[in-house]
């Protein structure tokens, strides 16, 4: 029966079967050891999935485990990387941390990887050390104007450039190695004493704090360009890799970084290894269009215990998955289209699993999706939602915000709330809250958006921003990201994550539907699936290949991420911008050719809503 | 009412109304003058489609015109082509006929163009001849072994190698000019007198015959790659086209080939202009899913007067929309699904008006179009169809030949008689008839297959091998090929014609439905779509636009053409023959890589069919 899924009372009967303590246990379970991609840690929560969506009482109609055999950097346990600082004798000065200070058994535990920079070349340069800001193109041109580069390891902050760029950028001027740290004015709101300011007497980074990452530029498995990497799958060689560091980088905390002085040495012993990672997929199969797909992914892996990224999103999508199933198991209900979800592996190392699955599914995902849901980092904060999309969901998300209250403000929406945080005013609607863009490969979402062209989304709980100039939650990435952490600074109460929960099931209900059966009830099934249809392909109109040859993996004309910043048009705003820049006609042939692909693809978009062809 | 499409009596109705004096009097008004791409000939076709298709009485739902700019390379009518013997002492000792000669009025009008390479650069070379067989990579290779070609003129037969690269093979060496001719041995049967042997005593080519013919390598508008060439769109340098001719190429008859001897001068003076080109589009309105296409398409542009080739199939096309078109006017008939008609602009110069209607409208074709049907030339010769498609197809094509009955056999079915001629013995059913590949980009079809992947299928009537090892039939692309010809030689009674015009109609029935309403008669609407949907969208998942990065507009692994000559699975054809030739250890990677490209496709293709993702 169709109209059941649209019933409020069903999603009241969804929200009140939603328990607290349930998604407590899955938090506390999911963060016990480090799960690093590939780690026994994270074999597992593979294992711990499994369980649960093949529950015979609250699982999904089918579960398992999809591998891949994907390319992945480690530091060497028997040899870590080290920076010290050299007297011109040659004696060490001062060396740095190799493990960041405990202070608790979450950090002892010695599945706890050394901070490292994944991809980065291993390699012992040794140089005068320099400050180069955030490492952008800018600040190593200034940096060249003044001083001779050559031979010299830079040291930059976190932000304003991607983390890989901060060596690419360096490398063409002679630089030999590069270290980044993340700035307490950064990070901490400028505090930086752990005897009362940071960790664990509030969510600050403690000094040794390291935020670990993947230095790659391209997502996904970077020896299988385009293609699923199963076992037998063909290889690129390693010297073809695009866009990692050229020369050795190495994270540190802002303990190290701010007593560094020239000599520096730096030991990097990072290697690569092929490792099996998988995914684990699940489906609750719709009753009357089988054959349309809602997707709702979250990664699973983390870089050490990971509570906040990604296990609290794991735990809200755990919880929704044991309310359906239960639902599902009871006879009581059956969407109306597929739900599939996906629990990603390796996201860290470079969204590899949600990218491989793209690849291997091209075709049926792209001619069969409806929408993509993601959920990463489920609460950064607790203070507003924040969410990003295309257009063509932003009234859904509006909906679903305003169906589930604001956790802690009884009496407010989600939507009320939020519209106090970050609002803006559109010339149709009036004042609105601000919908991100999904624009660059932040997360497990960027193929479904760039690759096929899909409907996608992203939410997550976040700051009040007159209260905290955090880049990101202080933990993130680093040996602090625990369950003592989020349960003690971020959701103590898990009103966020109920609330993740519910928002989930709100957005999901409409989807199954996409336009409200009132607008076509008295209409044939055949119309009512055109029209559908109709929508849901619109995105892949703006899909096409030829428009960003060097971007891999970018084909949406509308919403690929943009070097000059735009976050719009992006063929044609970097074109115009380097016409404009360099004056040069090939250049402003270029930013012609971007104009026409443009106008084609939104002409092909628009005829995708016409019934004729003129 | 649905079942009214499928009933056999509306089959037989149509069949009836078929008239040959009409499809008789189409030809007659289609040649009556030259309609050579962008003349005014093409534009009174032009013209006279939508006058028809306009009808009152006969007409479709709705037809247009639909433009483009494209780049055309012609002969100068002021300074024609030449090409001379001359004498050391540059006394001319045989000036080479500028024109073919004349056996009637139709070789006297003046808008016959003269014979030449369009694409060919300008040029005035001479030298030596040499003849260079076929003027394949092989040819000229062992040509060189014996001789220096630098400054030679080279003269190739038509044949072997693709008109393009007759001269791209030999510029490398140094030759400087190509004559190309048809040899009366590979057209005429090696008859060669007109006097009593050719045209206009038989259907064999006359000895002053040239085929002309586009000299480029890539289809579509050769200035917009994978954009539709509106008057705004963004074009390449000019000097930026590939697959074209480097050294000047001219086409002569085979009278003028037997007595050349060195040395040769040639002059061209082609020259290329941006010209608007039109397609003339119409639709019938599907009565209950008019968002799926079935596309029926034919080229108007002629060489010369172009009766066979294409007017023979303009003829078909016009029968069956004005049988078609009265019984919708009346109220009769209407099919499911929409069906559109595209009578191509500019085919002869490169598949132009077809390729730009893909770029133009490239998801909404993809996402939609159920089949397309291409009748290029209707009928080659007067024996037996000739069916080339897709594997999807082929039983389609099967049952549309048993409905129909062989032309001048009154107890024979086209499919008994076609098995007569061409049949191959299948493990599954037994002997059936030989359905040729659509592989290379031979006629419109090429951008609806490898470009976007819809299944797809082209017939004609053709010859009795026994009797002729004609290349093709003999008037091919010269200003012999006239109504006189087609109406003395091809089909005198128009049964052919008639034929082809119940052949389209009986497959377009089918594809109106895809799956026989009997297996699904009892199944809900929308299980019928999505059981439809997965073999129309079959064929789209082998589609890889990485697959060959140097085969322009081919992104189909199963049926893009091979450079190596096989049929099937091209890429790693191709690659394989490389490797093994090479022995190169990159070349065997190469060839990896073509298997994994293959293996995800064939595997994505199987998951279209699948209801899981395991
Ligand atoms: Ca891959
Ligand atoms: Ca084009
Ligand atoms: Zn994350
Ligand atoms: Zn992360
Ligand atoms: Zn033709
Ligand atoms: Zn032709």
């Amino acid at each position: 029966d169709v109209s059941r899924d649209l019933d409020e009372s069903m999603l009241q009967d969804f929200m009140d079967a939603v328990d607290n303590k349930k998604i407590e246990g899955f938090l506390r379970d999911l963060t016990k050891v480090p799960h690093m991609a590939t780690s026994a840690g994270d074999e597992a929560t593979v294992e711990y999935m499994m369980q649960h969506w093949n529950d015979q009482e609250s699982g999904l109609d089918q579960a398992w485990r999809q591998n891949y055999v994907v390319y992945l950097s480690f530091p060497d346990p028997k040899k870590p990387n080290k920076v010290t600082v050299v007297a011109p004798n040659t004696t060490v000065l001062h060396t740095a941390r190799e493990r960041e200070k405990s202070y608790g058994p979450d950090q002892d535990d010695p599945e706890v990887v050394q901070p490292y920079a994944a991809y980065s070349p291993a390699g012992t340069p040794q140089g005068k050390l320099v400050y180069a800001n955030q490492g952008k193109p800018s600040d190593y041109m200034l940096l060249n104007k003044t001083l001779d580069l050559r031979g010299t390891i830079a040291i930059c902050r976190y932000g304003g450039a991607g983390r890989a760029e901060k060596a690419i950028n360096a490398a063409p001027y002679g630089v030999v190695g590069v270290l980044v740290y993340s700035d307490p004015l950064d990070i901490n709101d400028g505090l930086m004493s752990d005897s009362n300011e940071t960790y664990p007497h509030s969510w600050y980074m403690p000094p040794s704090g390291v935020e670990r990452g993947s230095f790659n530029t391209d997502y996904g498995d970077l020896l299988t360009p385009y293609l699923a990497a199963k076992e037998s799958t063909y290889r690129i060689p390693v010297e073809n890799i695009t866009g990692i560091p050229p020369i050795p980088i190495q994270p540190i905390g802002f303990e190290d970084a701010y007593v560094l002085i020239s000599d520096v040495k730096l030991e990097v012993f990072n290697f690569a290894k092929l490792k099996n990672s998988s995914n684990v997929m699940g489906i609750i199969r719709g009753s009357v269009e089988p054959d349309r797909y809602v997707i709702y992914g979250n990664h699973r892996d983390s870089w050490v215990h990971g509570a906040i990224d990604p296990s609290s999103g794991t735990s809200v999508m755990l919880e929704v998955t044991r309310v359906l199933g239960r639902l599902l198991k009871q006879g009581r209900w059956r969407p109306r289209r597929s739900i599939i979800f996906g629990s990603w592996g390796a996201e860290e190392f470079g969204l590899i699993g949600s990218t491989e699955y793209t690849e291997q599914y091209y075709t049926k995902l792209s001619e069969r999706t409806v929408a993509y849901i993601n959920v990463d980092i489920a609460v950064f904060a607790n203070a507003t939602l924040r969410a990003s999309g295309m257009p063509s969901v932003q009234n859904l998300i509006f909906t679903a915000a305003k169906q589930v209250k604001a956790p802690g403000l009884e009496s407010t929406s989600v939507y009320d709330n939020w519209l106090r945080y970050s609002n803006r005013t559109s010339p149709a609607y009036g004042t609105v809250p601000r919908v991100g863009y999904l624009t660059g490969a932040g997360s497990d979402y960027a193929a479904f958006v760039h690759y096929l062209g899909i409907t996608a989304m992203d939410f997550s709980y976040t700051y009040d921003r007159t209260k905290t100039k955090a880049r990101i939650y202080p933990a993130y990435h680093t040996a602090y990201d625990t369950f003592d952490y989020a349960s003690r600074y971020i959701d103590p109460a898990i009103v966020f994550l109920k609330s993740a929960v519910d928002l989930f099931r709100s957005a999901a209900t409409q989807l199954d539907q996409i336009i409200k059966s009132s607008d076509l009830a008295n209409e044939i099934p055949l119309k009512v699936r055109r029209i559908n249809d109709q929508l849901m392909l619109m995105d892949r109109a703006f899909l096409d290949p030829q428009a960003f040859p060097e971007k891999y993996g970018f084909r949406h004309v509308i919403w690929a991420s943009s070097s000059s910043g735009n976050a719009t048009f992006p063929g044609f705003a970097d074109a115009f911008a380097r016409a404009s820049s360099s004056g040069l006609e090939g250049d402003w042939f270029r930013a012609h050719h971007q104009i026409s692909i443009l106008s084609q693809a939104i002409n092909g978009a628009a005829h995708m809503l016409m019934d004729g062809f003129q």
